[in-house]
């Protein structure tokens, strides 16, 4: 677990909850988040459900690999070292995201099992859901995809650290949901997530 | 400017549009910048203010000093060089909550002129509101308030890089708006704050 630096500091309570937020957004704030190797379809399910969402009114942000290595993370490489501390500030992000009521859908390779398991307990003990989500495609089909070129670069040596072909991925053992994207629709992909989150009380069934 | 890191990123729009998740809001995202010494009032002013735009049913979300640091700035301290990193990730977590169409309300002392400057300019390379306001106190009237004790311990030499003790805070030259809260209720502090947000139109009038 990462240190904790800075003495003198404890957590300050609002006069508003959590679940008063949730309550003025219809909705109960959790993070969906979405692992699986690059070019397995986790941000393009991202990005077809938060529209789902935003179309039955519920507020979601979509915390994204790459966005947030333009951001907050940008002083973050690929080394395992990094790899880690990215997905811990995602998790600490996600968290304050759930904190304020919003469905918070993060879509990172997160190839580390250790480093989800740090996020999900983070997520528990504060009472606050954590969907795991295993966006699951044969390394040979995203390397067909290569929808960024990536595989070819690591394949060439061009790119290091590279998630499936010179650095491990570690499938959940047990995730929430398994979406096996070489045989679903996206519209079923999405209608699974959307199923999972009204049987949780996340949205309205 | 932090160095960019990872290559091979690029920024992912998604089909759900900023001023979409503010229309569902029926608000605008901004971020609330309030800096000031320890003791000023920041915290408590972001507590009531808070409140009062729940029960007008805005959604507003606090990132608090304490809060912050007990999660995703845990591996930071109080050098300068830590203290300006603390301040870029929560510009950098504030930004992406005006994104998500919330008024992130921000309560930390952020004492140097250039790391409040990289905040702003980030959000209004952005096109997003960045409110700066100054809560202001007389570093006496703050050292007599010593809610938490501190500057008791900062003059004992127990504290290091104590900000008004031992590391200087630079005022804001051209904050939206000052607060002085040694002359002010909290009362006038939250309803001059909603003035300036009906104003500039992140909230309704």
């Amino acid at each position: 677990m990462t240190e904790q630096k800075a003495t003198n500091v404890q957590w300050h309570d609002g006069e508003v909850t959590r679940a008063e937020r949730g309550q003025l957004l219809g909705q109960k704030g959790a993070t969906i988040w979405f692992t699986g190797l690059s070019g397995s379809g986790k941000s393009t399910i991202a990005v077809a459900l938060e529209k789902v969402l935003q179309g039955k009114g519920h507020l979601a942000y979509r915390l994204d690999g790459d966005n947030i290595r333009l951001g907050i993370n940008k002083n973050l490489g690929f080394t395992a070292e990094d790899r880690t501390e990215n997905i811990r500030r995602i998790g600490e992000v996600a968290k304050l995201f759930v904190d304020a009521g919003v469905i918070a859908l993060t879509s990172f390779i997160s190839p580390y099992k250790a480093d989800r398991e740090i996020v999900r307990k983070l997520h528990e003990a504060a009472g606050m859901d954590f969907i795991e989500i295993y966006v699951e495609v044969p390394l040979a089909e995203a390397e067909k995809r290569d929808p960024k070129g990536l595989y070819k670069k690591a394949r060439a040596g061009e790119i290091k650290n590279f998630t499936g072909i010179s650095d491990p991925y570690e499938a959940p053992e047990a995730p929430e949901l398994v979406l096996h994207t070489a045989e679903m629709t996206l519209t079923q992909e999405v209608e699974a997530v959307l199923a999972l989150l009204a049987e949780r009380g996340i949205i309205k069934a």
